[in-house]
């Protein structure tokens, strides 16, 4: 995958949605929990239902892991499907790992080398060489987490290091790592004074967004603040749209809600010139 | 598992190892490549013949992960086999994780409750509602990252947050998280001053500290300035102790390089009054 080909897909679809395929066995519909993989045909209803209005899905690995080996395997046939039947729409493993040079490594081999994943979230917290093994890998994308949308982001991002915020210390010390082109960030909606900020020191980066709707991001505000040329966002939407309906039509009522947001993303786009 | 537990298997074993189970297919015995299941039958190996020299096992989720599904059955398979025959033994998983609170509940129940492992190490980059998740569970051990012996570890835990190192401003501040007591640290051995100085901030709390040994921290060090009256360390070794030999003795040449260690520990529990 390269920014290009995400990009042209973004034009395609007049779409900057990212799904988040967060299955949880006691908020899916019930008629699913007695299939062979429930959690694969939650996922694969989801994905031919929402796809139109999508460039992304991202899956988060914790509730994944939550169901132990039968977890994995829902976690490998669902990237699986999404590789052979859509291709050109960019894959997240929402993993937030991290870990001294030879453990990243394999981390980055399990992600991108095993199943496939085009990017990976990773915490920057142990530095340069937690990072670098999965920059390492051409045309997969780290995404860092810079500023993220929850209560503890006060707690150190948003503290300051010799004078700069340490989420921009986050920023900036990244730029000077190897293969740094392969840089996203994970930054919240609910801060878009600071996506204003964030945007002057990477200009060229994608951000990662989650937030917008539920947890009160603005969407005009993201993009006012956000776009670049190549739009540069990806905007992260997951209980809102994979849990909006609960019966047997939940797939349908998930790609409603998709494309609602999708239409609101063409506005915006159309608005800046795309 | 309480810290009670886990100081009495100290003093009975003259021992504050903690063995690292990092399996790796390309650094392991030939001949157990035909094993049914490799990874395990390595463990199993190695545990039965260090147990007697160790209060802890750690196991690193990547070298798991980076096998895939595979992988996670071995893992599931080691840490079961480690609580059936050895329920006193400390187990960590070395996952460093953390994410926004539904997120790391889920994390937490994978490790705690699925899984079963005493403790688990997490990023405490997302602050406060990422880690309390974890600190819920009672009797279990969260283990946050403070300050790590890699090189990365001067691009942010080092630098200064209003006067203090960014590690210190995450211990300081994760001592008002809720359930605190079930704090533990990670510290690398490397940083024989600071862990003085973490020492006088958390007094009470263990700190899990790799880097003893070929990663050139001194054990000596270490004790000199980290014990408490609880001992309150737990040394990791995996590398020096799991690939000692490559040949069918390996579990053998491991133990000998665990009982080496302890013997050096022994003299330090006794030099200090255990």
């Amino acid at each position: 995958m390269t920014t290009n080909l995400l990009f042209n897909n973004i034009l395609l679809k007049n779409s900057f949605l990212c799904v988040g395929l967060d299955p949880d066995l006691s908020k899916m519909p019930t008629h699913l929990l007695s299939c062979d993989d429930p959690v694969f045909e939650f996922n694969k209803q989801l994905i031919k239902a929402t796809h139109p209005y999508t460039v992304a899905y991202k899956l988060n690995t914790a509730f994944y892991e939550a169901l132990g080996i039968k977890g994995w395997i829902s976690l490998e046939k669902t990237i699986k499907y999404l590789n052979q039947n859509y291709p050109e729409i960019f894959t997240i493993a929402d993993a937030k790992r991290g870990d001294i040079g030879n453990t990243s490594t394999k981390y980055a081999e399990a992600f991108f080398s095993a199943l496939n994943f085009h990017s990976i979230t990773v915490s920057p917290y142990m530095g340069i060489d937690s990072v670098e093994p999965f920059l390492a890998f051409e045309d997969k994308f780290t995404i860092v987490l810079a500023l993220t949308s929850n209560t503890g982001s006060k707690n150190f991002q948003e503290k300051t290091i010799d004078g700069k915020s340490v989420f921009k210390t986050v920023i900036y010390e990244s730029l000077q790592w190897k293969n740094s082109q392969n840089l996203m960030y994970v930054v919240g909606a609910t801060k878009a004074t600071e996506i204003k900020e964030i945007r002057k020191i990477v200009p060229n980066h994608f951000l990662l967004i989650p937030g917008v709707g539920a947890q009160g991001g603005s969407l005009k505000d993201v993009c006012l603040y956000g776009m670049n040329n190549q739009v540069g966002l990806l905007i992260n939407s997951s209980r809102e749209i994979i849990y909006a309906g609960n019966e047997s039509d939940f797939a349908e009522k998930a790609a409603q809600k998709a494309k609602l947001l999708q239409a609101e993303m063409k506005q915006e786009l159309i608005s800046k010139g795309f």
